[in-house]
């Protein structure tokens, strides 16, 4: 399990290298989009993130742009995150690890829903961030964790901010965390979630 | 939620009585049996146990004596753990609440079998202790923690200590915790689960 910290400026990522495994740039609230091989000079392994409104992020930008600078991005970083219903295309244009995101801010659907992306999946990692409501939730994507390997899977939202932390006991390969502010709701800081581990091994 | 911290002698339930919301009276664990009118100088509200050897206890004696002391024990205790292979009137003859215990040290039973014993209870509480093995065993007592309240449900072993502080988050009313040593696999230390449980909320 790896401590992967969400970094929205180059400030959280001096902050986040000391606390990180990997260091996720969510380009999409950095206030300019930077050079690419600025990524040269960061210390741990990168994700290069530029979410859209529709998943949480603020880049409302055109999405052809998006996809040619996360093409450009990839060269320098060791993984750019896709969503999900991205072309084929575009995940063959990247040039480094592809985690596959999915992400619903309404709700957490069924388990045949989320079996069925994974299972058609094109990335190397498979990220699902849904909203928890219920019991039911945490049981749908417990299924996913128990059934899949390679796959990120948690519930947002503060009552639910614990299942990121199980998740990985079930063998998430990476764990989301915040250094500054939180970049999605539930989500803890980085220092936390290296605590609580410490305490639980 | 409360934090059960399993004493096995009267120093530990002075040391207890800070950190626990109850304190399990491990007797078995005793080096003697006390006078049942000691539970009175307890400051906290107390669980009393006398567990016999195949579930992981250290009673060796005859079984009814044990139901006849657990029965004089209730008069002054809070709770009493009765298994749940125990006749009916063993559990009427007791004069406080019930947990009604389930353990199991080799493996963990499928869903239908753990559903069938706490669709049978006749304690206030049904506490599920089974030793975890694989990821199914996690996806097994996510569904019983998911489909019942009123039920404690976790997994033995070093490896599924984590499962008893998520099992809190899913409705399980007590946490089990050690104080001075576990007394069973993977029990965790009361201040470590406090700790924790700070971290996480």
């Amino acid at each position: 399990m790896k401590i992967v910290v969400s970094a929205t400026s180059f400030a959280d990522v001096v902050s986040a290298t000391s606390v990180a495994d990997i260091i996720e740039l969510r380009l999409d609230l950095f206030s300019v989009f930077p050079d690419e091989r600025k990524l040269l000079g960061i210390e741990k392994p990168t994700i290069v993130t530029i979410r859209r409104v529709q998943e949480g992020g603020m880049y409302k930008g055109d999405e052809r742009r998006r996809i040619e600078m996360l093409s450009r991005y990839s060269a320098y970083a060791d993984y750019v995150d896709l969503e999900c219903d991205l072309r084929d295309e575009d995940f063959k244009a990247m040039k480094c690890k592809v985690i596959e995101s999915y992400h619903n801010f309404k709700e957490t659907p069924n388990y045949e829903y989320l079996r069925d992306l994974i299972e058609g999946k094109r990335g190397d990692i498979f990220k699902i961030a849904t909203m928890g409501r219920c019991k039911e939730d945490v049981l749908t994507i417990t299924r996913v964790l128990c059934e899949y390997d390679d796959v990120v899977a948690f519930l947002m939202g503060e009552n639910f901010a614990w299942t990121r932390i199980f998740a990985c006991f079930l063998g998430s390969p990476f764990i989301y965390c915040s250094i500054s502010k939180a970049v999605a709701p539930g989500q803890l800081d980085a220092r936390k979630v290296r605590k609580i581990f410490s305490l639980l091994r």
